[in-house]
């Protein structure tokens, strides 16, 4: 406890954390929070709730001055901790509610039903720029990825209760066999639908192409009970589900 | 930094914190983040994020075991941090903005132009089940709420900037002359409008209080470029600014 009291105490020095989207204030701010050692840490948690409460997006890097706070934050026990809280709600949430058949919960796959803090792990917490060809040639086709815990967790439970599952990914449809393989081996024994995108759409944006699946899913009969996600571009849009869920992540912003 | 490793190593016991929306797993989830002295902190800030990310909502109170942790968010710098920071991404998209003579820039007020710690400080941090009539005696109706610091640093730039404030508070009109000054007397020296409810709508909900009043502004030509508030129902419904800024606020929900 003191230790937390000593952190949070740090001084906050303006322009200490900067990036695409955390750019020092113009006029420095005295904050006077009187000394402390940690004060980057500090503002490097302001700036992942910021992320998470969505005040800042469209970032293409994490501020370079985050990258030891991103580590421990994802490292440390407060990610995962962060991912529990959230599965909790999903399946509190879930297990109120009176199942119906066509009742479906949707997971995104990368950084929220899978775990790609083994690749960002490697390429400095979300520091570097994301190469997709080096993140599908190191990461997506090896198909090694372990399941976020907290999320599989959560998964069993959902289809214990009666939920179909269906994986909404922007992963491309060439990667459907690896993605298959990933989850089968992740935990991920059950799913209705693995829904990829089509190689001709490659550009489209996350929240259009997301978007029009969730529409065909409501014209195919089914509620989309709940809808679980990593990026807020997976929540966002029409026909969203009864009810979203953001999952914690402070790597990396998807357009 | 150490300490850090050392606050975010903790273990987390399933169960720790619960309140209204923050039950425990029914099924204890092992988590095995090795020994440490904070996990009550780690869960409680797992819960202070939940809420600004909106996967907690609707609750009464903050969850008992959360008071300390709640504390030394608000009154530890962290707070202040994640305030300022949030502020920041006003003004930057504020000042890059070509601002036109109708652009205004709605701000909330408790929680957000004024702060209400002063009174949430002897009120348990939010674990005290709000009672309207004691914060109107004991806070609103002396008139002597200070400033959110980094709110008003930020209100000063924006007008500097050329830009339009409106206050809308879910606050009631008989509040008007109390107001008035209080917002003066915390720094806030000039405003377009100050919105209040009418005593006849006292029961309205937050969300169609404020999408009204906010149609009403677009119908009379203005353009609401930003709105800031520390409540997500500040910044639901229609006619939703250009931009809606989300302030932290750990200790309540507004519905």
């Amino acid at each position: 406890m003191k230790c937390l009291v000593f952190f949070v105490a740090a001084v906050l020095v303006a322009s200490q954390c900067h990036g695409a989207s955390f750019r020092s204030f113009p006029l420095s701010m005295t904050t006077g929070y009187g000394d402390g050692a940690s004060d980057t840490e500090v503002r490097c948690a302001s700036w992942r709730l910021a992320v998470e409460a969505q005040n800042i997006f469209g970032f293409e890097t994490i501020p370079q001055q985050c990258v030891d706070a991103t580590a421990n934050y994802i490292e440390g026990g407060q990610y995962r901790s962060d991912s529990k809280t959230v599965n909790q709600q999903i399946y509190f949430f879930a297990r109120d509610r009176h199942v119906h058949e066509n009742d479906v919960i949707l997971f995104n796959i990368d950084g929220t039903a899978l775990s790609n803090i083994p690749y960002y792990s490697q390429h400095g917490y979300g520091s570097e720029k994301f190469d997709s060809e080096r993140y599908d040639e190191e990461f997506v086709n090896k198909g090694e990825a372990p399941a976020l815990p907290e999320t599989l967790k959560n998964y069993n439970k959902l289809v214990s209760l009666g939920y179909k599952i269906i994986f909404l990914s922007g992963r491309l449809k060439d990667k459907k066999a690896v993605t298959e393989a990933n989850l089968k081996k992740a935990g991920y024994n059950t799913w209705e639908k693995l829904i990829l995108k089509d190689l001709s759409n490659s550009a489209e944006n996350v929240v259009e192409y997301k978007t029009a699946e969730r529409a065909k899913l409501v014209q195919e009969g089914y509620r989309i009970v709940g809808n679980v996600g990593d990026q807020w571009n997976d929540l966002k849009g029409e026909n969203r589900a009864i009810r979203s869920f953001k999952l914690p992540n402070p790597m990396y912003y998807t357009k």
